[in-house]
Order: C-alpha cells, then sequence, then structure tokens
C-alpha cells in the first residue's frame, strides 16, 4: 500500500487519544471559570472541523457552542461575544493570517483562548492561555473536547466507557478501514482520473451531512480544488433538494458520503434520488466497515474518522494516478494577494 | 425593458415596507412575552435569506439570533431550543414538506412561531402563531423583523428616521437600478450564452460575503442551477482563499457581488486576487449605484436589495438568451423522491 505506515499511523491516533489528560485538564479549568459560550473559531479546513463539533454537539447538548468564521470574526464581529467567551482552534501552523487576527480580537475583548496547534512556539501559540501541541488529529482533538463539555453538563454519563472503548479499539479500526478499502480507492482513482481528462471542466460533486458536512466541505475544497486541483461542489444532503438536485444527469460525477448520525436519513434520501436519475455516483457509507470492538451507539461520534481513513486512500490514490504532488500550490502563499 | 413593470414592482416594495405595523405589532408582542432565542428556520432559498438575516444582526447585536436549517432541526434537532424560543420563517407556498415537519416539532416543544406566507390559509399558516401574508420580499421582511427586535434592544437609534427614508425613497431606488443596469445585464447574459455553449460542463463561479452570502449562495443553486440549469459554484470571500482560489485560471468564469457591510473588504480582496490571475470575472458593486435619498450609513443594510435588483435583471435575459422558461423543473416536485 503505497503512503500507508500502519503502525506509525496506529500509534498517530493513539498519541491523540493520549492527550485525554490534558484535554480534560484544560476543560474541567474553562468549566470551573465559567462561560457564556464557546466560540470553534477557524478558516478553510478549520473552520469546517468547527462545523462538525458544532452539529455533534446540537442534538444533544444544551451549552452554548457556535461556529465562527475567523475572517467574519475580524470584520463583522459578534456583540454576543464577551469577556466571558471561550475560543477553541486548531491550525497547523500557526500562522494563518486570518487566525492570529481573530485570536487577537478575542484577546483584547479578554476572551480565554484554547488552541491546539501542530508547530510548538509558533506566534499563535503565544497568544493562547492553554495550547495542546500534537499533529493531526483535529476533529479527534474537538471531539474529545466536546465530550468533556458534555460530561461536566451531565449529557455524557457513558463518557469514561466511551473513552475506554475509544482507546482500546480505535487506532486499530482506522487502518483496518484503510486496508480494506485500498483497492477500491485505487479503482476509483483510476476512473476520476479517465473521467477528469475526457471531462476537463466538470466539477466533481459532493454531497454529505450531519457530522459528515464540514469534512464533505473541506474534502472538496481543500483536497481536491486546493491540493489536486480539480473542480468540486459540495451540498448539504438537506440542501441538494432545493435547487442543485437539477443539474444532475445521468453522467454526473456525484460521490455522496453517507453518516451514522442523526441526519443519516437525509443522505439515505439523496442515494434513492440518485438511483434514479444518474449512473455516475458513488456511495461511500462508513456502516458498511466492521470498526472491531467499538459498539453500535458509539459510532456515529466517530463516523466521520472512518470516512476520514477512507479518503486518505482515496487521496494517496489520486495523488498517485494524477501524477499531481498534493503539496504545491498555485496561488496559496506563494505572492501577495 | 422585458420583464419589468415599473409601476407594479414600486408598489410591491412600497407594499412590503406598509408591513412595517403588522410587524411591529407581531415583535411587540414577541418582546413583551419574552425569548431564549430567535431562529431563522428555513430551508433552500429561505435558510439562506435566515443566513442573510443572522449575519445582519450579529455585529450590531446582542440578541441571540440563530439560524436553523429545517431538515437539520427535524433530524439533529437542537437541545437548546426551548418551549421559550421563537421560530421566524418565511414560505412561498405554505407545503414545503421540510418546513411543515419542523415548524409541526417548533410547537411541539411549545416554541412561538412566526411566519411569513405569500399563500394565504395554506396549512402551514395554521399553524402559525403570527402570520403575515404578502407577495416577495422576503429579505426585506426579515431585516424588517430585525430592525425592530433591534430597536427594543436600544440597538437601532435611528430605527424612525431609517424607516421614514426606506419608505420614502427605497422602492424608486431599486427599480432605478434596475433601469440603469438592464443593458448590462443582458449583454452579460449573451455573454454567457455564448460561454455557456462552449464549456457545457463548466461551472459558473459566484462569491459574496456578509449579508450578501446567503443571497450569493441562493443565487447560484435556486436561481442559476434550479430554474435555469446551469451549473454554479458559490463560495464566501473569505473561504474562496482557503482553496478554491487554487481551481481558478485565466478563463475561468467568476462573478464577484461586493456590498457595503462590514465584510466589503474581504470581498475587495477577492476582486484584487481575480485582476491578477483570471480574465474572465465580472464585479458587481452595489456602490455603483446611486441609491437617491438614502444616506451612506443606512447603505449596508439594504446593499444585498440592490444586488437583488441587478439579478432581477441579469435573470430576465437569461431566461430569455437560453430560452430556458425559469418556471420548470426537471425533477422538482416532479416524481416522489
Amino acid at each position: 500500500m503505497i503512503k500507508f505506515e500502519e503502525q506509525k499511523q496506529i500509534d498517530n491516533v493513539k498519541g491523540a487519544l493520549m492527550l485525554r489528560s490534558q484535554i480534560e485538564k484544560a476543560v474541567d479549568k474553562i468549566q470551573k471559570e465559567g462561560f457564556d459560550g464557546i466560540y470553534f473559531m477557524g478558516i478553510g479546513g478549520t473552520w469546517a472541523s468547527g462545523m462538525q463539533v458544532e452539529v455533534y454537539m446540537r442534538g444533544k447538548s444544551a451549552i452554548p457552542v457556535y461556529v465562527e468564521n475567523a475572517a467574519e470574526f475580524i470584520t463583522t464581529g459578534n456583540k454576543r461575544f464577551t469577556d466571558k467567551s471561550v475560543v477553541i482552534f486548531s491550525s497547523v501552523t500557526g500562522n494563518t493570517v486570518e487566525m492570529i487576527d481573530a485570536v487577537k480580537k478575542a484577546k483584547e475583548i479578554g476572551a480565554k483562548v484554547f488552541g491546539f496547534i501542530d508547530v510548538e512556539n509558533s506566534f499563535l501559540a503565544k497568544l493562547c492561555d492553554i495550547c495542546i501541541s500534537y499533529p493531526m488529529n483535529e476533529q479527534l482533538k474537538f471531539f474529545m473536547v466536546a465530550n468533556r463539555l458534555m460530561y461536566h453538563n451531565g449529557e455524557f454519563p457513558e463518557y469514561d466507557e466511551y473513552n475506554l472503548e475509544m482507546e482500546k479499539f480505535l487506532p486499530q479500526a482506522l487502518v483496518e478501514v484503510e486496508k480494506e478499502v485500498d483497492q477500491w480507492a485505487a479503482d476509483y482513482a483510476k476512473e476520476k482520473y479517465r473521467y477528469c481528462k475526457e471531462h476537463p471542466d466538470m466539477p466533481h460533486y459532493f454531497i454529505g451531512a450531519g457530522n459528515h458536512w464540514g469534512a464533505t466541505y473541506s474534502y472538496a475544497m481543500c483536497y481536491w480544488e486546493e491540493q489536486l486541483w480539480i473542480r468540486t461542489k459540495s451540498i448539504t444532503s438537506a440542501e441538494f433538494f432545493h435547487g442543485m438536485l437539477e443539474i444532475i444527469e445521468a453522467e454526473t460525477p456525484v460521490t455522496l458520503f453517507i453518516g451514522e448520525d442523526e441526519q443519516r436519513p437525509l443522505s439515505e434520501r439523496v442515494a434513492s434520488f440518485l438511483s434514479k436519475v444518474c449512473k455516475n455516483y458513488t456511495v461511500i457509507d462508513t456502516k458498511d466497515y466492521k470498526l472491531e470492538g467499538i459498539r453500535p451507539e458509539f459510532r456515529s461520534s466517530i463516523s466521520h474518522l472512518v470516512m476520514h481513513a477512507v479518503n486518505n486512500r482515496v487521496d494517496a490514490h489520486m495523488e498517485d494516478e494524477f501524477k499531481h504532488p498534493m503539496v504545491i500550490r498555485r496561488y496559496y502563499r506563494q505572492f501577495d494577494y
């Protein structure tokens, strides 16, 4: 398998799960000091991860949790954001300009800032009240914060057994998904290469819902558009039926992500519709993966990680098929704009 | 001018502005009875209008105002939504299935429901605690609600003079925009027809920010995709720089909407970037329109209506150029799905 290091990936997820004691300490401090709102703040992919954790909590928790886009926070602002508010963010480099300005503004207002920054000692890290440095696993980190917040609010009684189960089984379960899906992903990438060469202008459509939506949006934009330079459009399963459906024809290329949270029926409805009008669509349903050791009722909270594991394999093969190294950028950070 | 009836359009906007006494009565009642949250609820275009009013209020008002997508409310729900919450929505037909289910759920929880429904005596109208029936002007109605809420909260001291000015000048100012832009819109539509025939697969990119974003999203999806069957992708000006920029080349077709609210600089940044990498882009800047009688500081609250007026002319000419009646649907409400 190309670009796959089983033990390293297992260790990486294990390490992220082992952040739990640090995350609990941070959340417990936030809880103890009180807050009027938790703002997951980001831009691009990190904003999308914020959307994932917000919708994860929305139906389960009465805690005031919001998603803020850093660039909107800098310009429009938010009059409900106060010195009792808490910003939670994640940043790989710690030097995204919108994030620096947004965090500065939050600090000026007097809010508390809790950052996950991959790179230690970045400028952004110095602005944080609490900072945890560990590479990757952004969504997992956010969901761990969410789980602790809900635990404190009496909304997650299974918290301890949940964590023991994840710590024991999740790292292996995710690499098993990658191994199982690898050949399928290779075929998918080959087919996409063929299709794109024949239809260079055609966007590829991605559809998803619930805690998969942020990932669907950022997968389309931050992977295919930004890293592979392939046109995409993404839409939520619910919104699909209020406009976008009309441009789907038999040959339109669509990938539908079906997760396992409360919004699953919205995506199932899209699958049913697509089967009637399209023959160039792919369904990736996280329910198809076993996830050894993880009980059914806990799957909805991690099905987006299963999708991420599938897409890891897709990315590896897309990069290879298209002969397009995913690290190169046409414009981003190449010149001033 | 095709599909343009000056006096009828003036009267229609005047009539909407004259709803003020009814809207004030409704909002005053909501205010008096108290609430823990105002939820603008919708799906598709009506959800997008909710996004517009939420961001309009976000920087100015401490009132807890949220946007809820009806389909997500039915499935995921919202644990912060209570019997002290208020739903505000707009519906043309009053029979959109997701809206009916969402309003039913809100009523079961015990919330108050305030609907604007174009069609009187629809099923949805019967579920409302307060219902105002008047055709079109959805965004204007929502903003009138917002203005009254902010007035009560001490956040809109110029409320009275603002309304007098709008009632006196807005209806005429908007038709003047349409008259001024008509020839330009005819040329734009002709060029789009030519381009689409040569590049049938290529999506048209729409970019916008702030209180124009919801309109940008719904214009792309509910007009070009749904009513004209033309591929589009829409993105916010802020998010554009975090992925989508990479697929812009010299010939990529882009339309950028620049409004006049706090997020204007985000869109100006896109304009500056586009000028360096693209030569097939169009900027529609609401600042180019005079809006006789309306003072500069009030323009940001209505610049999305100016953009709407421009797009009215674009739509009229697109329908004519493409010989595609905008009322026809391939799938929507044509069969069960």
